[in-house]
């Protein structure tokens, strides 16, 4: 039986998976794979948790050179997290001949311009399928199952603290701090949540997904990002009457020759697939030109499901035999070209709008000339009577209009004299199976 | 560009969709594998059918055995379907040292047995992504991304025909004949739809699934398999009356040494994945020991979704540049063990039950003392007490039994002087996420 020899960097939460699904599933691994998965080497400066995962004493350095540059190392497994030192340990050992697998989705979405093709140069893999959707094969079936397809539009639920909090939200009519604080008890959420729920965790990762779907190469600090910190209770409920589910949506397509890629909360509908990924569960979806809707769901976070992408990922690189079969990012590298990303006012979408208003006759009608100048018409309203300090909520929905036009309309509309306080609005994904 | 030159057996259906799929996406295809797929050879009964899909006359012959041993092929596509000539050609490819592609899953549930060594003799590839959930990259997802995982059980929706029937039954309120035409109409059964409605195809596919998961080989023939022509219109309402869907489910897990592996009409709670999969729609599901719940989802059938599948494994062959990366099986042949398949009577479920009764006083006393006795109780109960010629179908729920008990006890309750006609069971699964 071949060996792989694989030195961790970083043994935490994934990295304590690893050695746990190593130590119970070893027999099984050797079965599928003829290969003996080896760690021979733990970067790690909390030694006590790594002996606790498992990790004998003779394995554990605090030195991450020692790990990088080792001659008994085949696969190095990058799993600290964070910019800095994960990419310069990273160029070390690719520089030193090692394969690497990561789970760094930050890292990628940062650096993926001299990483991959510091990969290429050093003739060694750099594989990541555990960094978008965890234990969901997702960077597997973009590169390989999806091979011949015209991707028409991914779209995914790719983080699962703000899926856990918007579940909880839509289930239990609590509000969002309030679920936030569950959250982190539950651990679910981190003590400062800010790159879960500002959505920055989902724009690393679909900025990753769409590079795999369409070959190209953008500045992922351009992806139009919003989180979950302004939803509302209220919201959801509205949200409901109208048929729809609020989700952070991860949306990456082409339109025309720019790059639609965004995060926010979306309404989808309530009978879509996507509507039924619940709590920490993670989903992506997306159209083929000749497979047509497909979805692939599951656990997006979690020592174990991180761990086994991260295994999968060793065992493809000891399958391979050294050989860089598939291109890292899905296209043969000179294929991959420059694209701009889609600015933020110019997405079209429709739009649900809330407006607080005052109790008065011709209120509707103010509104909807306001919005019929900016050219957006209305597909449906939903008028209150149960004023509070004389103010309503005003809730409508329109067709489709770009995002410019709505944030326009709405600047005016807060200037009339039958607005009470600051509007509200959230994306409409309408077309989802 | 590397050159891969194809030759198809059989240009209908996925045929016809390779190559419409070739001619639209064959820069995407260039891009993104630096493969040039070129169909060299294509042999089919129905020149006609093959020249409206675009294939070129100088390509075309009516015997097989011009492309199984051409010189200018190097991948053979058997997308003919069926038994024999299939197997003959498969085998003398591979003598002739072609890579086979196929979307037979007959063939494979059938001929495992030897054509599976036939391709590790002649060091070529047997790929068949195709066979189990059209474009749904299950086959991939097994061997290779949930290669970490210990599976604790699998559940797929796998056959389109009797989904969609059972969809349009409960969506509806038609009965299995009715809709059943019009699924002929529309083209999603066949004319004679008895390997469809029947389980058949499905137990097809989910022996092929069960292979992949669990390293073992076994008689297909022996999986307990029952269609759906027995449910009925009551029992979809009655179903939905205890929160459950009923939907045809292929099952496959290890039950102490033996596998557990059947297909039949199941109720599913109403709030699963699976329960959300309507139509003609596939998905499969699984529970890993690290991944936990995950579910892959997408249509089952159809010109293109096949096709796309058949390209997935073009594309692979020709990247591994020869090389056997993966066992065709998921195991090293030298692992997979023979396996003994659970008898029908040894299955153990909770059931539903309905039982036409008497109208009249201490029917349901009776029918619980006879259950009770063959160790059988009882979860709920739903009696109804609209009679029609003074006969009320007993509805019931049990706990977990054996499929012995349950029949031994339908047996003696149909000879009560208070039933009244045939009693139905339909198997529950309860624990799906």
């Amino acid at each position: 039986m071949s060996v792989l020899r694989v030195g961790l960097l970083g043994c935490g939460t994934v990295g304590s998976g690893v050695f746990q699904i190593l130590s119970r599933n070893r027999e099984l691994l050797e079965q599928r794979t003829g290969l003996s998965i080896q760690v021979t080497r733990v970067a790690t400066k909390d030694f006590d948790r790594a002996r606790e995962a498992g990790v004998a004493d003779e394995l554990l350095t605090d030195d991450l050179m020692n790990v990088v540059e080792a001659d008994d190392v085949d696969v190095v497994c990058e799993l600290m997290g964070g910019l800095e030192p994960a990419r310069t340990a990273i160029l070390a050992a690719l520089k030193a001949g090692k394969h690497i697998v990561t789970a760094n989705k930050a890292l990628l979405a940062h650096h993926a311009a001299d990483l991959f093709p510091a990969a290429a140069e050093a003739g060694r893999e750099l594989a990541y399928e555990a960094s978008v959707g965890g234990s969901i094969p997702i960077i597997r079936a973009l590169k390989e199952g999806y091979v011949a397809e015209n991707i028409q539009g991914l779209y995914g639920i790719i983080n699962g603290t703000t899926n856990y909090i918007l579940s909880a939200m839509a289930d239990s009519g609590r509000d969002f701090s309030d679920v936030l604080a569950e959250a982190q008890q539950l651990g679910y959420a981190e003590a400062d949540p800010t790159f879960d729920v500002e959505g920055v965790d989902a724009a690393h990762k679909v900025a990753i997904l769409a590079m795999l779907a369409y070959g190209v190469r953008f500045d992922y600090r351009k992806i139009p990002t919003e989180g979950i910190t302004g939803i509302s209770k209220a919201d959801i409920d509205f949200a409901h009457r109208f048929g729809y589910r609020i989700k952070l949506i991860a949306i990456a397509r082409l339109q025309d020759e720019r790059l639609d890629v965004r995060v926010h909360p979306t309404m989808i509908p309530e009978t879509s697939q996507l509507a039924q990924v619940h709590g920490v569960f993670n989903a992506v979806y997306l159209e083929g030109d000749n497979v047509g809707p497909s979805l692939l769901f599951g656990r997006g976070a979690g020592s174990l499901p991180t761990a086994s992408a991260v295994l999968s990922d060793i065992v493809a690189i000891g399958r391979n035999g050294g050989a860089r079969r598939v291109p890292d990012l899905a296209y043969e590298p000179r294929f991959v070209r420059d694209i701009e990303v889609l600015p933020g006012e110019e997405i079209r979408s429709e739009y649900y709008v809330r407006v607080h208003v005052l109790d008065q006759p011709g209120v509707l009608g103010q509104i909807t000339t306001v919005l019929g100048g900016h050219g957006i018409s209305i597909a449906s309203v939903l008028q209150l009577d149960q004023p509070t300090d004389n103010k309503v909520p005003l809730v409508l929905v329109t067709h489709t209009t770009t995002e410019g036009n709505l944030r326009g309309a709405l600047a005016e509309i807060e200037q009339l004299y039958c607005t009470a306080g600051p509007s509200t609005f959230i994306r409409i994904l309408e077309n989802l199976s």
